[in-house]
């Protein structure tokens, strides 16, 4: 199967997932600077959203990269990341309203950890659709990082109900992690030069 | 004609769709827990939807993987599905809204009746563009799933005014059966490798 | 220059209109037959509006398959058309909310007006970029269809203010004409089998 | 690295803010002429985000034109540009419902200004990693209008507080500037038919 049209309803909704949060930040009615000062969490929480949807995107189109078949397992892997990744408006404009308390915190890092656990299955059923030794097998490697960020995550969840700062700061750590971009996948594909498109 | 266009523009009204959905799971004000309660049917309703419009790109992606021209004919019975399915957002949200309540729940079956109906258009014209013994019409067969489902829906729909529950149940079944992925098209596609893209 | 992504964008910002006007379609407080009711001109309104907007796609999409070069100039006149195009939520819905009332209505028509004068710029301006021999230009021909639209579009807003039942007969009888596949660019096609994709 | 995916990923985000922000347009409770009356600023202020929308997709679509590789990088540059971009629909609604009140217009400008200059980081990567005796390098040339756009977007920020006239009227010369589609790329692709697409 054609990986081609799996790649665009991806894009489409991830595009309108990161676009559709900028909805919640509401003009102010007030026309003075000072009437922008409540909209500066809801503000924050759109930043760390739209740097995870980027890192989303971003990831997301390595491992296609690296992709080569498409079965129907894999159709629906796609979809389970894409439920859990639609959520995240709800989320941010919950934890965005209410000024970072601990239970939006919270639920904010469920959906992160959600998000995590489906992004490894649907990496986890692409590999075993292609063999241990393809070229995202290979790229993957150990994936130390993906490994380490449903754990943070967990550790963000359970540490919001004791300091919303901690768990702020545990979120924005594992969005820097990843910021810095998958060279393993670059690298394996910049050996292996015959890659389908 | 060349179907990537409509495949492009279906996928981009799709994408829409399902995520456009999610604006209706509106932030509580409260942040505790308990804030939450009141949007379970909401998230549930929308759970079921998110289902029920993965099942259509799916099954869309499939049937045009298989389907090699597309005429004036196709491009409108494509249209007239994408209707049926962009009242998806406000039946949900009705349903949801009102806790499942009888009235909501049936119309809720009647939109999901319409766009199996639209969609058995959609493969019917492109049958009829391709002919009897076509890779399409070959995969799919008696086409029981599709017959099946209409059915389920108009017996829902009735049952909605007895009990809401055995027509969830029911829409919920035809999800199901939907979501073992259709390998009729897959094996048919394997058959015949020579596919146009 | 390559036309795919002019058609890539185009199709993204129709699909968002198409599917941004059921927004307006707000679910009701109750939960009977009857609370549908008031819904029913916004319903309408939408319905005419999908059409509409269904009928741009496909006229796009079948003028964009018999041209072969994008210039700069291609781009903006393509622009344009889109931006008289996305003010079709806002009038679909004003019409909608105020019943068919005379100045919505003549105001939708003024949208459809100057939709049409701005899809017949961007034919003429490519028409221009390819030459009077061209494909496009000998599958327009006379383009009856194209010259009495805005005509019967204008006579649709005068009678808005005399009879707005006038004037919504002749919003849907310009939609029917249309609606009529367009054979020209088909026919002009199946003539000419070496169409750059 | 395939840049199709980047160009249709931001031209699904481009589709979505040129197309928000006309959710912005409510309609009025009333259905005479005099009811659009106070829309009219909103209007105007949309109608300017739409030229700028606009001129950032074309110039967007003309400088990956002239790109043959796209690294991670590059990826994270153009999500940085986006993301100043997807504060395009709230800046306009602040604007317009303020009745372009000077605070408003010098966060509008602010925004102008900061997309720019995303927009000239996504440009020097894009740059640094071709060479500068590459095809962009070559067609970007001195860049004066790149040059020049920040500093009238810095004027227009200052003068918001003594004339929003002025200001005002700067952000549409800028508009008017970059309107005149830009001929180097235009030109620097036909002397150099063998581009990458």
């Amino acid at each position: 199967m054609h990986k081609g049209r799996l790649e665009a309803f991806s894009d489409g909704v991830l595009a309108i997932i990161i676009t559709i949060m900028v909805l919640e930040l509401r003009a102010p009615h007030g026309a003075e600077v000072l009437a922008l000062a409540p909209l500066l969490p809801v503000f924050l929480s759109y930043v760390l959203s739209f740097l995870y949807i980027g890192i989303y995107w971003n990831n997301h189109h390595h491992m296609f990269q690296a992709t080569e078949r498409v079965g129907g397992a894999v159709l629906w892997a796609n979809l389970h990341l894409l439920f859990w990744l639609s959520l995240f408006p709800f989320v941010t404009d919950w934890m965005g309203e209410n000024h970072f308390a601990p239970v939006p915190t919270a639920l904010y890092g469920v959906i992160l950890f959600m998000a995590a656990v489906a992004y490894w299955i649907l990496q986890t059923v692409i590999i075993a659709q292609h063999g241990g030794g393809s070229l995202l097998a290979k790229a993957i490697g150990r994936d130390l990082k993906g490994k380490a960020s449903p754990i943070l995550y967990a550790l963000a969840i359970a540490s919001a109900f004791v300091s919303v700062a901690v768990a702020q700061a545990l979120y924005v750590l594992v969005a820097l992690i990843w910021l810095v971009p998958d060279k393993r996948i670059e690298r394996a594909l910049a050996q292996h030069p015959r890659v389908h498109e």
